[in-house]
């Protein structure tokens, strides 16, 4: 099995994390998670979004949180944001990255924009431009190319079509987001095996939410492909936007604990990333979907033996 | 991406699932579940074990089981033993195939039982030489191959002490058992690829908990490897047995699902598991960890577009 030496995390629990949670979080416990991410080893970080403050109020002091802590040459500290208002925003507090996004869906993106995916990243032109004049680096998003709500299924082709118009626009960084929690394993191998070969200037990061189950398994997939960006979220927080009460982004910890036990190299420390979960954990003051946040790291099980010889059983309890 | 074109799945869940709950099922309860899990295209089960009812009160009534089920000859229904006693048992109620098991932890079944692993497979020659003639197939199962909480590493070596063991004493269906979560995908295809080239006439199972995350990758690498035999367990149930509270097997439902999205038949109804699995997460009373259950599958997130152009936010939330 072929994985990558080493993989990049980016940390999404402060933007896709909390603005799925209903309690606000202060500016200064942000700067304080944003700092222990860092910290720990983590080398990108998506502080938050440049958008309505009305429509998001989560994500209202983007803008301070950027205002604290860029300066760092060793962290790329990037935001998501909707149009040229959200550069001007970007540049007016030192943000020097900025995500765009479309949705993969005609259906969804007809229905809320009235124009196609490839529509709307062509209008998004305004901003690339805007964003290079202001020293601004733009990277796009592409949400449910792995299938959607409406179509289900998103031909590779359409996908393209998408990856195309963006690279038409000046960004050749492209995220592509399975929201839905639709991707297999399989089939993400498949697209990124494609999109890789066809596409070699494109730097591709994935973003895995574990709705059903699968998320793990399609980072599995898309490291043997060759993929080495991945977002993560802190404590497994976040949800899926079209299933209330399905499981989160995966998790960071679980990430970092499974890459680490492969020998593949994420830079983090696991043992800070979980204290991290726990403390988002208790200030979101709900469960998350972490497993290490319940089982603690493997390494962490190794015990003595008892004195007593005392009997430890296994799940395969063969008393007779 | 190499997978099988069909898997078969063990449905464990009615011993490895209610073992680890405190409140006992009425094997009225038991017995509806598995002809439920039957129906829904599972073709072998595990009902439960014969061991000691006093040590592991839940599997009392797996005698019952049998004597209610056994028969339909296109189910194998197997049964989990300890020693002869178990082989008798079994015969007694037209079980037809039992499941002896060791610890890969030479500490851990030398604290137990005051023998090496090896020595306990070779103390398993009169259960398999009894089956044999009671007409009862024995298969063997390894716990903790990949890792326990006393070595961590288990030597490949050593693994392959314990496989030799058991075909010493005649038994070539072998079933290697993650009960403390401390695989990975690298090393379960690493290992699959060695065990499978060398020890070509052995059946293999895998069992995986998902107690750090990892099952589904786990399983993902093992298909890429050539294996198509796996546990699972109705709506998640179990548990890590050395960490309370840690998440469960990997949910039935989740695996066929998955598999269902990747064209890797299991020969299972993916609707009727997730049923099941929601009447096994009622009949116990607790959450469990079946991601399916939370999220349903991923076709009946398909819908019409709403009439009047509701706006549907996926979670890149960019309201301008």
């Amino acid at each position: 099995m072929q994985l990558p030496e080493k993989i990049t995390l980016c940390e999404v629990g402060l933007r896709d994390g909390l603005q799925n949670e209903k309690s606000l979080l202060s500016t200064e416990q942000k700067l304080q998670l944003a700092r222990k991410v860092i910290a720990a080893g983590c080398r990108v970080v998506e502080l938050g979004s440049f958008v309505s403050p009305r429509a998001v109020p989560q994500m209202a002091d983007t803008d301070a949180l950027f205002a604290a802590l860029a300066g760092d040459p060793g962290v790329e500290l990037r935001a998501l944001i909707a149009n040229a208002k959200g550069v001007e925003r970007a540049a007016a507090c030192g943000c020097k990255k900025v995500k765009l996004n479309v949705s993969a869906s005609r259906a969804h993106n007809l229905a809320n924009l009235n124009r196609t995916p490839e529509e709307s990243i062509a209008g998004f032109r305004d901003c690339t431009a805007l964003a290079a004049e202001r020293g601004i680096e733009a990277s796009g998003s592409i949400s449910m190319p792995f299938g959607s709500p409406w179509e289900r299924e998103i031909p590779v082709s359409q996908v393209c079509g998408m990856i195309e118009a963006y690279l038409s626009v000046g960004v050749s960084e492209i995220s592509l987001s399975d929201t839905s929690g639709m991707a297999t394993p399989k089939q993400v191998y498949e697209l990124m095996k494609t999109v890789q070969a066809q596409y070699p200037g494109v730097r591709w990061w994935l973003h895995f939410h574990n709705t059903r189950g699968a998320a793990m398994a399609n980072i599995l997939a898309a490291m043997e492909a060759g993929v080495t960006r991945f977002d993560a979220s802190f404590a497994g927080l976040g949800g899926c936007p079209f299933v209330p009460g399905a499981a989160g982004n995966i998790a960071t910890e679980d990430v970092v604990h499974l890459c680490e036990g492969m020998g593949v190299a994420t830079g983090m420390d696991v043992r800070q990333c979980l204290a991290i979960a726990g403390e988002v954990q208790a200030l979101v003051g709900h469960g998350t979907d972490s497993c290490l946040l319940r089982a603690g790291c493997a390494a962490d099980l190794l015990r003595e033996l008892p004195e007593g010889q005392k009997r430890a059983r296994d799940c395969n309890r063969t008393e007779p």
